[in-house]
């Protein structure tokens, strides 16, 4: 049985990050979804808590053809030690997929498989982009699967954005 | 729609917490499962990592009836920020259900409804009394459903806590 | 009996930060003055300790006609935990006086009220601005209270700044 | 100008510290009192918020005749460390009193004068004693200052003290 | 070449680490000190700060007949990042010199050889019996090198010892 | 005896460095070499862990006349505790060379002498140029002792500096 590790901050999780994870549903039997910087919420750049986006995630992924688990993931400031602190916090994997350079630098000094994603895997989006659009008031809807839509809605998500914008 | 939320630490997941679960499995449409003090292992106490424990978890769940959500949640340290913290960590809820006290009074004053659950959600088992058994090489298998058996098998865990355990 | 909670770096207190607090002492029997990022110190944009700032501060205000608390709040660095660890912090308030967006958010999403305040409570002034001068030997003790000049003579906090802002 | 500095955890506040600062207030002209352990609270050692001691403490102390500063000091879990905290929470002092060993060890390392206070401001009750009569149900008003008695009435302190008492 | 790694707290270094130390210099080339706890001082349990007990080993390992590195080693709380923690702050080794039960474990679980030590690295001393004689006034410089009787004389350790241990 | 302390953050340990401890040689009896922000690795501005620059620094001042301690000091994020920090972790010291206008700072507050040091002893490379020539490809070798640039080499030092800038 393979099962895979997949890191992302997803603010918020959208079509990319989507097209990603519905590649590796065929590359691995199971799948672990990392929510990066977990703690971080309430600014520009980290608009929502790690609960709104296992919550958006979670919905997203509902009828995925492999069984994944979304787990939260504190920062913890030092890079020597994130891996061994994303180790403790998920199930066992044995393959991480991912694109960041600095991801595959640490894993590949802890001597752990890193996967060169093929183009599809790639992600086309960037979530910088996603939510330039939601704070201009500009159509964002579009980039996200529409249970994304749900969540942002519910929980009021675009007036906090906004409000939160004029700190600056 | 009703999402309840069940803290634990699940060191480890036993036939008690289980049957809580199933339990609670009539009451809500969503279940959230917080496991508590996520950051701690490889101690008397806290034996298992918190991925470890979302393993345990969640291969003992399948095929539960109501859809789950399993997310670690490190210790804050300070009271007075638990309850904002797991609310932060963890889709919204509407209601805890629980009998430890502290968590009672903190969600209480918090202003979240807290249910003293009904006798079948009591738990019957203390993770003490099923850790001891691991401990001394006593049966304890009998004592957690047979997904337990296997994780704890594959992580090598029975000898992780008897090394352990020499330490004092 | 309305007691009001005003939050700011005061780096240093100044007649904005003055006049603000002269307004909201006719809106309110009691004034918690709380002083945001506590634990930073001699760098920048931060020059004085929160006890340095603590002393401004009571003294500037000797003679306010209501009961006022000055009390340091040490950093989180959780915007999703901000709002509770005030509450923790400072006595029970029932208004939040503020114009600092983020603030605003956090406190509306925790139930809290805020007041948008009227013209004469919006600072006039930046910390920024006054440090600026501060820094180039420019005339700036117009612009804070005559308390204010006195605790930054005592703390020799000129030669402070000039000396710390040679770091880059 | 003479500035005394006292520390304690004042859970609660009572009537040996009280008479501790009223000793005190013949000594010096100014008096900051810290709140030690600030970020401590709901347990059993600790029931009371760093607010809530702000509120029992400034109402006790009206009328004092000197004029004092009441401020929340978090801990900093590291001893060497503690007095370079402490100087950076509250205004200059020149003398510290205390009975506790530790600080005065750690003041008396740092070339910081520490008084070792005369008989009537050695505390003849301990924090222990009350709170062992507030969680049994026992009288206790009188160990306290009356405005001691109406903060903890207000804030619902012995509901929440028996409540968390039930956790072990 | 082999370099080696021997973790101890050093509360105070003993003629216990000595000899094995002096063992361990006919096993390596080189050798990695690393002080645990080093965050921890002033109480009972562990009297001496980090640099303290740097100069007692630095000096008391003077003419020891292979290279060595002091490094103080702070404590990070969490078991399952310790080893990440320790590799980050020394210089590469190749095997674990300890009969640390919980030491043993978290090396062997990151795959790093530990040597169970011969007889004659045991510790026939424990820190803790060294420390009863000093907080008792009872002869305790037999049992450190003659060093360390130097280092404790001069940061006047004896006298914090027991000045500290009036504290319980 | 004259012991003094020299801190810095050797990203890498060049000939600037080199230069200024070959000249501290000749004042002092005993050099504390202090590695700043310890903690922080793997990053653009921090490539190294503090445990490859204790190895480059303890091979590249191998022969040096004077008896040296080098020190990973972890940052502690507070001005206003650091020098109590690094008192803790380090051996006693009387002197400080600097030329590091934060840290004259913070040593003068807490009274400690700070030494302006002579030009020789101010470094003529800066860390962040020799770091540049390194993410080039441009010949970096010069500039560093040659010890620097065999532990480079072990620890695929240029690898990982090229992988990670492709961060951003």
């Amino acid at each position: 049985m393979r099962r895979g590790l997949y890191v992302g901050r997803f603010q918020p999780f959208h079509n990319g990050h989507k097209a990603v994870i519905d590649g590796l549903a065929e590359e691995v039997d199971e799948l672990i979804i990392g929510i990066g910087s977990a703690d971080i919420s309430h600014d520009i750049r980290h608009p929502f808590t790690a609960g709104e986006r296992v919550l958006m995630i979670t919905r997203a992924l509902n009828g995925l053809k492999i069984p994944f688990y979304v787990i939260p993931l504190e920062d913890v400031k030092r890079n020597a030690l994130w891996v061994a602190h994303v180790k403790s916090m998920v199930p066992p994997f044995d393959t991480v997929y991912t694109s960041n350079p600095l991801v595959i630098q640490l894993f590949k000094e802890a001597g752990i498989p890193v996967l060169s994603p093929p183009m599809y895997l790639r992600e086309s989006l960037s979530g910088t982009a996603v939510r330039k659009k939601m704070y201009h008031g500009e159509a964002w809807e579009e980039y996200v699967p529409k249970e994304v839509v749900s969540v942002v809605g519910e929980i009021h998500g675009i007036e906090r954005m906004q409000q939160i914008s004029k700190s600056d």
